[in-house]
């Protein structure tokens, strides 16, 4: 039999990630991204002077075309394979970015009479400005008791699907009227490649409020919202939802030449990019959470039981793995936290020392914070410089340092935001485990765990857990190619599921972190001051953060007042 | 009648300053600093290799010498007046700085056969190695319920009298037994000057526990202490306490020669340093609170009444000014926190900006941090970097941050920095105020309120007070003068009172710091969140911080042992 190849396509916020992977053995034969040409559209809309408001995020359809008609052909060619070898796609999108289009999934913004519209545009998952009809939807759902919210932590974010439409819907009628899909763009590249809509699961799920037994949001909570929207799940958001990676079709003609691929290969269902990092690094078995951490951290955790759990961002069954339970939770901030350290808050002697040893400065404070010993620098941290989300689900938290002195040093700053981080993956380890749900591995994939083995050793130490790390920095693209194989098959050289593919392709780096002992003694006493902590400024005993924030933007807006006058 | 002048020395921790002023202006003519040859004795004796404990801090006696011999004829050359002009001298001295000398008041330590004895030498003030000595104290005294403690915020320092001077009896009998006398170093020089002991009851008051209705320490207590203690202030703490100021003898032949000045002119007894800046900035009645600024805070307040208040340094009568009661209290850390901030946490860009502009790295904060309306930042700061004198007396407290983000800058939390010392000021100014003593005037001296002004309109706001500024950079030196003003009296062309002298020759800077009532009113919400965040972490309702620094020291300990293994 030929040697069979599969393509994984990761499409970030930025630009789009295409890998050519051997199926036999999981090597990334070759790789190549193409940067999205519009960007993020958060200021005018291209080519037009039209100005968009504050928290818009919008992008342009063609960019995600423009991936797969330079990068593709561009890895082929690199690779010296035959196009042929190809047997099939995957890919990976960002979640909850939807575009509106007519019936032949022509996206309006590309046609002449909707383009100077902002609400003709894909919205990016960043796209914040539907926070009212969010809000509006929690209040509501919680007023009346819903069920459904429980199972999104009794809370739903302003970057979801039906906030973002009914947005659509508020501030620009005709655009709604006239959309005959909105889609997940996930959904909608491959609905392209295939000429058929299919709706992925795990964004249906996530980000859509799909739900395998109970199906959508009822009529009557919507027409709640709107009577406009009593219906929109059987015709603007209507398609089948099928689990991620299940087959969404064959290539057609014209796309296979745009891709300069075969006709009439596999495509796979789209999956959230974070989410496809389950596979990539080999997971597919129940009590395994995946860390993918980055900018911020992504925790997604697999199950064989279904339960609510507070402060969580989703349980979806065929989430991630067809038949299992797939929770998610997260931090929103991370490795974000430690780039504003070292952005803000780095003396000239570090960065003149970095210079020195041609070393990142992250690399001298994690060598200066490696030689310290747990608990010596008598600091500890709260990890919210953006709010947090699990456990506590409250964005008006912030930051906090205890136990500075006149001789506290940058790399004992830099060493308590690392820890305050692993602190706060232990409260979501912690919540899992209060409600039942067990947590007996954890791995790691995305950039940080690559470069920061000092951030490694202290997630391990502070959670007495072994921890994994994926071998690859482009876990997510890794996964999607592996749903690319599962779509077409065994009987095409790919495998007939993905616990199939999870033994062959994904590889983990040889060394693990293992818990050390003396670390993880004095890392449960830190952690009682960090609940204590969180509990204090976290669960109402002193909502000083609040205040402060109320102050902050009164003040804010008081001068904005000023100004006008 | 002849122009005169008075001399003003101000002795430091590292170098000595003269002043020579003009008594009927205040005009300072001329002034000349010496540096200290052997400076702070810290590591090893002077010439020899004999090496010092830990948190020893010793000076040479011939250094404060080297001063009058040095800077005063410096001075009158430099003025181009006649030293018979001169009809004064005052002194300021740091403290508890004391020496042991013979019956002829030689220093133990220029003598041969005790030189290489390190407690034959000056203990300066911030000699830390008698702690042992004052817990000893402190446990007893309250254990006795002795009275005297009170007046003392319950709690003596480790850098006082008694404990220095138990701490020589412990470590070194026979210097013990040797020393004729125990001195203030700002007695031994007056002595000096004189020919005779006096003893000052500034130093002898906040330092010595000197009571002028109730004189010193019992019998009965200094003998629990250690028998051969128990008859000290009758033999070797021996001689007259005078009020700071008062006249202590006429200058000797031989002293006037070693200064270039008129035999016989008046010397003033001395008076701690800080404390000389209270008639420096022209304070001498009841109500008014100066605040000497630099590293930290001194808080000296003059009164009517005698009344214990929780936290405070000490109040003595006679202690500033002859006829008031003076409290003293302090803030352990202010301006070392903001060097320490600029030192270790500010980045480049910050950096890069001073030197394009050609200023100092606080200028440009303050500049940025000036443009910042009040809590706009979204911070709140505890200023216990160093820990907390007043209130709290709790050197175990440490420094806390509260309202982090991702867009927090470096300019945003010094300007938080700023504004936690002046809660931390007013939280003494109210301990004040709430056990029923006046303060209704506000004045401030020392290197700080020269240098930053949005320091010092923060302080206003927050005080809601407002703040006068002494016009001098060497405002105790000033003080020292006058008080040698005063020891010459009115029939040489001094003053009768000090009254009368700080009605002529302090100078304050023409603008004052006013509130700014829309400042006023938001401070005033911040300032509950700090008492709040005091409260919680200062008294006892979240001991974090102390758990913190045992886990430190226990962690700093178990290394330490490792390494001797």
């Amino acid at each position: 039999m030929k040697e069979a190849y599969v393509i994984g396509v990761d499409y970030g916020t930025e630009s789009g990630r295409v890998v050519l992977v051997e199926v036999s053995t999981g090597k990334v034969v070759s790789t190549h991204v193409t940067m999205y040409k519009d960007g993020v559209i958060d200021k005018v809309l291209p080519n037009s002077s039209i100005k968009l408001d504050l928290d818009f995020a919008l992008q342009n359809p063609n960019d995600y075309l423009l991936v797969l008609s330079s990068s593709v052909p561009e890895v082929i060619n690199q690779s010296g394979i035959k196009p042929e070898n190809v047997i099939g796609i995957g890919i990976d999108f960002t979640a909850c970015t939807i575009l509106p289009t007519d019936q032949n999934l022509v996206p309006l913004c590309l046609k002449q009479e909707f383009k100077n519209n902002p609400h003709a545009w894909v919205k990016l998952w960043k796209h914040h400005a539907a926070q009212e009809e969010a809000n509006k939807m929690n209040e509501l759902a919680l007023d009346r008791g819903e069920e459904w919210i429980h199972r999104y932590g009794d809370k739903i974010s302003s970057e979801w699907m039906i906030p973002k439409v009914w947005q659509i819907l508020n501030e620009s009628p005709d655009i709604f009227t006239e959309a005959e899909y909105f889609l997940e763009a996930s959904d909608w590249i491959t609905s392209k490649m295939t000429g058929a809509i299919k709706r992925n699961s795990c964004a249906a799920g996530y980000k859509g409020t799909w739900h395998k037994e109970k199906g959508y949001l009822s009529s009557e909570f919507l027409s709640l919202l709107d009577t406009r929207m009593t219906d929109i799940y059987s015709t603007k958001l209507s398609g089948d939802v099928v689990a991620s990676g299940t087959k969404a079709g064959n290539l057609t003609s014209e796309m296979a030449e745009l891709m300069g691929l075969p006709e009439g290969i596999a495509v796979a269902t789209g999956i959230i990019d974070a989410h496809a990092g389950v596979p990539g690094t080999g997971v597919t078995d129940p009590g395994k959470m995946v860390m993918v951490m980055g900018t911020s951290t992504c925790h997604l955790l697999l199950s064989d039981r279904e339960v609510y759990v507070a402060g969580i961002s989703g349980v979806v069954e065929d989430g991630i793995i067809p038949g299992l339970y797939a929770y998610e939770a997260g931090q929103v901030a991370v490795g974000d936290i430690f780039a504003w350290f070292v952005d803000n808050h780095v003396p000239t002697y570090i960065i003149e020392e970095a210079k020195r040893l041609n070393k990142s400065i992250h690399q001298i404070l994690e060598e200066k914070a490696e030689e310290l010993r747990v608990g010596e620098s008598g600091l500890i941290a709260l990890d919210w410089h953006n709010g947090n989300r699990t456990p506590l689900v409250d964005s008006d938290l912030s930051g906090v340092l205890v136990g500075l002195t006149l001789s506290t040093r940058p790399e004992e700053v830099y060493r308590a935001l690392l820890e305050s981080t692993a602190f706060g993956t232990r409260t979501i380890v912690d919540t899992f485990r209060n409600n039942g749900i067990e947590i007996n591995q954890l791995y790691a994939c995305g950039g940080l765990p690559h470069r920061n083995k000092l951030l490694m050793q202290i997630y391990a130490d502070v959670t007495n857990m072994e921890i994994k790390i994926s071998d690859s920095t482009i876990t997510p693209a890794i996964g999607a190619a592996m749903y690319g194989a599962v779509a077409a098959g065994k009987e095409n050289g790919g495998f007939d599921t993905i616990d199939a593919a999870a033994k062959i392709m994904p590889k983990l780096k040889e060394d693990s972190y293992k818990p050390i002992k003396e670390n993880v003694l004095i890392y449960e006493e830190l952690y009682k001051e960090y609940i204590k902590l969180q509990d204090y400024f976290g669960r109402g005993e002193n909502n000083v953060m609040k205040r402060l924030k109320q102050i902050k933007y009164s003040q804010i807006e008081n001068h904005a007042v000023t100004l006008q006058k």
